[in-house]
């Protein structure tokens, strides 16, 4: 299938079935596509945190604003993004780059140093707004990875960032989580959007053409 | 091919070759993708222009921070999102799906609610932050959908929105420009990054599991 029939097969799972588990293989392609995400001047500036272990999402389920979904969901991703650009981390993305391509280091440096005058000139906050932002292109690759396999999955915004963050220890690492991915395999008995028609706002309304 | 095989394909492009266009087909191809793309709570609150015409291209270029490459490319789509969240713009998606699932309007009235409840009470510039990340699950597909017919494509976030949204009136609609993407055919002699190695952080830094 193309990638339109999966978009067209895939929707936002409301029920998952506990006892049906996403592959180690299958998983790994979702967190692949993720990490193949392009980014603003490609400096990847998120993680993702892949959680199958059911003693951590207990901790996170009363954060969650569709508890039973995460609690019955085979895995959840979280999408955290860095808390603020900084010199060293621009440094090691391109360090990495240029040893990757073989080229010197400081290939790119009149680039790095504009980024660099931009982003530590900014508050935290924008920093981190301009990174969130990133971390959606990867969650939209993810899910239509997921869709790929015909695994079932849920992209969520609503839950209580604080507790998902000090759970998962994300502010010693520099990152505040963003966005969730619940992954499984739908209940198709509880879960009532599973036969719901797909509703899309029409191509004339969404596009204007010059 | 698949999505990773896909997204291992593409890159930004940095050169276009200017007598090479992108066909109908393909660019409803690469809309639709963005049409499909999932969105919080399912509003959508953006739409794409897409512009083929070169004399408003032209008139778009000098905001552009690689001028050269908004001028040769085959189109230029524009990622516009809502200036903030109304009431009536919740209620039109909301009657809009309920029709066409034939369910009685208001069946999702307690969930609207709830979101004219948050957002209303949200400042503009908020509103608007969120409905950006929207659009970049829908820049990361319509990428994805391009590179999918071998087209290449360039991702944009540099560049001066306020010309861009006064040349396309985009103010009068209630819409803010978020992020471009240029469709076309790459230059291969000019293009430095064409034939460079694709990097992206090594898996066991992206990930973390649990």
């Amino acid at each position: 299938m193309n990638l339109i029939e999966n978009l067209n097969w895939r929707y936002a799972a409301k029920a998952y079935n506990p006892t049906k588990k996403v592959s180690e293989e299958s998983i790994n392609k979702i967190v692949e596509a993720a990490r193949l995400a392009p980014t603003s001047s490609g400096l990847q500036p998120f993680k993702v945190i892949v959680i199958k272990n059911q003693e951590i999402k207990e901790q996170l389920v009363k954060g969650a604003l569709n508890p039973e979904c995460m609690r019955d969901c085979s895995h959840v991703i979280v999408f955290a993004a860095w808390d603020r650009y900084t010199a060293d981390r621009i440094d090691k993305v391109y360090d990495f780059t240029t040893d990757e391509r073989d080229l010197p280091r400081g290939r790119f440096a009149s680039y790095t140093d504009k980024l660099k005058e931009i982003y530590l000139n900014e508050s935290a906050d924008k920093n981190h707004a301009h990174a969130a932002r990133q971390t959606y292109i990867a969650l939209g690759l993810a899910l239509a990875q997921a869709a790929e396999l015909k695994i079932d999955s849920t992209p969520v915004e609503g839950f209580n960032n604080e507790l998902i963050d000090k759970v998962l220890g994300l502010d010693q690492q520099g990152l505040k989580s963003v966005s969730l991915m619940y992954v499984g395999y739908s209940d198709e008995e509880k879960d009532w959007l599973k036969n719901m028609k797909k509703v899309r706002v029409p191509k004339e309304e969404f596009v204007i053409e010059y």
